[in-house]
């Protein structure tokens, strides 16, 4: 019943896919190699020979397992998200892709949020361009039509914790070392309202209050308490899970779970897209002060010191994770619903 | 001091009651015959002998205790929607009934939800009729001015645990067979926008989000955790336990707690409230499409088949329900707010 | 870093800050007399010797302790109301106070909400004035610029709660004769939509819906698994689990901590802000009624005979806090959200 349902229902369904994602002109399907991975465009001028962004397409199930894979920590570039607009374009193309698993090639990080380099030192024009790349991805994912489920196999602050958020559900490997939170204040920045309200709506009003006031990072353990991740497992459990998991998903015909899902994210969708100029003004207006700019050299600079002097091999996993987290850690964001 | 003020604020409260119920031009009583229970029109041509909707008023507490009786699963057709209806603006013009227990008379079944043979093959008017039934029994029971108490003595999926998440509060009876939750998207089609609002003001928006999407059905025990239902008790104490939880209701004198309940379902009431015409236009367009109609059809006969070859006596009895359950499953709506 | 970019960012602060704190025309600084405590203008007429807002400031840490000392229950009379604004004014204005941990100077009590007397035999002028009042203590404590953390050290009903419910952080004494909740329907009365929207921030829509239906008074340890209040501790650790507390939230640079907060209260704020005439005009017009007048009458007599025959001190702690709160217990609030 549900196919015949799906089939007649069908010529209903585009309106209501287009609310959750506004699809770009590209209509190319993925192309697998033959390790299953996507050909991509060349790397924008990452040095590492491996791939940014690999996908490895199931195509029994409809299920493309993407993995970041930016040592050291994932840091969301602008290249990086590029690539990864082109990735999930593709896939939300893709007749038969149904489900997105998300996670991360790179050992102990998830993501480390985004990157403080494109915020430097650059005309607006860069500025702009960046900020409107960082809002893509989330309209893309928190909009997405595919059944997506995170696969959080490392620590996971700000930016890295919005694509969790940004997901149907999340699964996290239940290492005590890892963190995760939207821990900006910290850093004497401000998550912007589309990120307050991508936590709002999974963890709820008080939990965000005190979150962000505090730029809270959460152990597996207390982010399952609060709600902000769905189910811990043991690491070398956390794929099995997430595949487990998007078969209960993948149970439920696509276009009700997409109509549903729209209904339910849409409003918060809407907020950013009835002002996406506007917070990209802000950004660059922000961002483009000569007061910041030199306060983001200062920093860089002490980053620089820092990388001479730090011998992570050595130290204990968190520790590793911390310093380079904090090397890299980026400007999140600094803006703030009008 | 409380009786005092009950009548002092008196003439101020019509215009406020007004807001949790649009009452119609119904100014008449409750009769009650000598069982108890009301004595209503004829049963609008059920061949049951037996009431479709049984009240049963405690004069001395002003409690109504109401149970749904259309064998065998308390399918929410045209005709039990229309006598539901009536039955409530009874009950809400009564100056003695201050409580409403809801609950089935049939075993094992709370509610099945909407009636499938509603929505086929009829003309337009008959499926508008039937969807502004629909939305005037949520009106009714979410706006309801009386404490309203849901005394879950069965199973309850989509459009039954609708009727249970209108009430003040829910007790459930803890049978492990039993399952509760708005389960649409599992058979291909979508709660409304109010049905989402409902269960959202109840478990919030993460449980709603996850519970929608999957169309999940829960457990007495499980949905206690998710905050679906507020209490469970055994079977036998379910009406106990819901009459000594209409006592601290009644606790508070009226006025106070019909302004505060007004105040807080006020904006949900006004979501639908402010365009039922288009809500109802919708489900029209939706329902009477030839392709819809043809796969109602097909779904029907289907059924019909399957109620050749089972044999439900001789099932245990979540099979029973189950399968009770799938042969009448309606067509619970199709539409979103636009 | 952090200091470098809280210099930076100050330029941008002021116009932030003034969504969380409408700023009076007060630039005063606090003024502490030996014992650390502020010195006020006269009592305006209270015949205690002593003040009636106690300020102890530690300049080491920014942090102001504010004791509330109006025996026997703290209640929110106008005069008290107006010195509270007037010392939170210029607590904002201090540039040394970061924090503010507000705690009561009477036993047993946080304090039991809004005075009776400054409803009763008084020109219309007099209440809008106390109305204003009310509105204008919600506003500075839900908006304050500082991290405020509520040391609930008594029993706190109605305005009581309201008061804690404005901090970021709320730690309860865990007395097991201590009660803490929005109340006001046990006497008929109605919390307003900012009392409502305040606990719904806080708990959620649903425990607010059950919470102010039912009037309910809940304990330290039902209150801690509603979130009502985010942590108990034995009464004599009160003042020191809130100030290492305050710890935490100052560890986050200031303009960051503030603009969040003002992203996630603003809404909320305005809510108030953009129709405080008409919520005043509502209260006015209600209170000056002559039923409403006649019953506050009766009531006020029925507690002065019970003044002539309850002796306190015989009673048990709960017995004698809940005669005295009930002695005093005030016309909360009446209006509604039009």
């Amino acid at each position: 019943m549900a196919a015949v349902l799906r089939k007649l229902i069908q010529g209903r369904l585009p309106a209501l896919a287009g609310v959750l994602c506004r699809r770009s002109g590209n209509e190319g399907h993925l192309f697998l190699n033959s390790s299953g991975s996507t050909l991509m465009q060349p790397r924008c001028g990452y040095s590492s020979p491996t791939e940014s962004v690999i996908v490895e397409m199931d195509k029994a199930t409809g299920v493309a397992l993407l993995k970041l894979n930016i040592p050291p920590v994932n840091s969301l570039s602008l290249p990086l998200l590029t690539e990864l607009a082109i990735v999930l374009d593709k896939l939300e193309m893709d007749k038969h892709c149904r489900g997105l698993i998300l996670t991360s090639a790179v050992p102990n990080i998830f993501s480390a949020g985004l990157n403080l380099f494109d915020m430097m030192d650059k005309p607006n024009e860069h500025y702009s361009e960046f900020w409107r790349a960082v809002q893509e991805i989330w309209i893309k994912l928190y909009g997405s039509s595919l059944a997506n489920i995170a696969a959080i196999n490392g620590s996971s602050p700000a930016g890295g914790c919005l694509l969790a958020l940004c997901s149907d559900y999340r699964i996290m490997a239940n290492n005590p070392h890892f963190t995760i939170g939207l821990n900006e204040t910290r850093l004497g920045i401000v998550a912007p309202f589309w990120f307050k309200d991508t936590l709002l709506n999974t963890v709820g009003k008080r939990t965000t209050e005190i979150s962000l006031n505090l730029g809270a990072l959460y152990s597996p353990t207390e982010a399952l308490s609060l709600h902000l991740v769905d189910r811990l497992v043991p690491e070398t459990q956390l794929l099995s899970a997430a595949t487990e998991e998007m078969g209960r998903w993948l149970q439920v015909p696509d276009h009700a779970r997409q109509i549903t899902k729209s209904m339910i994210r849409k409003s918060t969708l809407e907020g950013l897209l009835n002002q996406r100029e506007a917070d990209i003004k802000n950004f660059v207006e922000f961002i483009s002060r000569d007061s910041i700019q030199k306060s983001l050299q200062f920093y860089a600079q002490s980053l620089q010191k820092q990388k001479q002097h730090i011998h992570p091999p050595s130290s204990s996993c968190r520790q590793q994770i911390s310093s380079v987290t904090f090397a890299r850690s980026p400007w999140y964001s600094l803006i703030q619903r009008s």
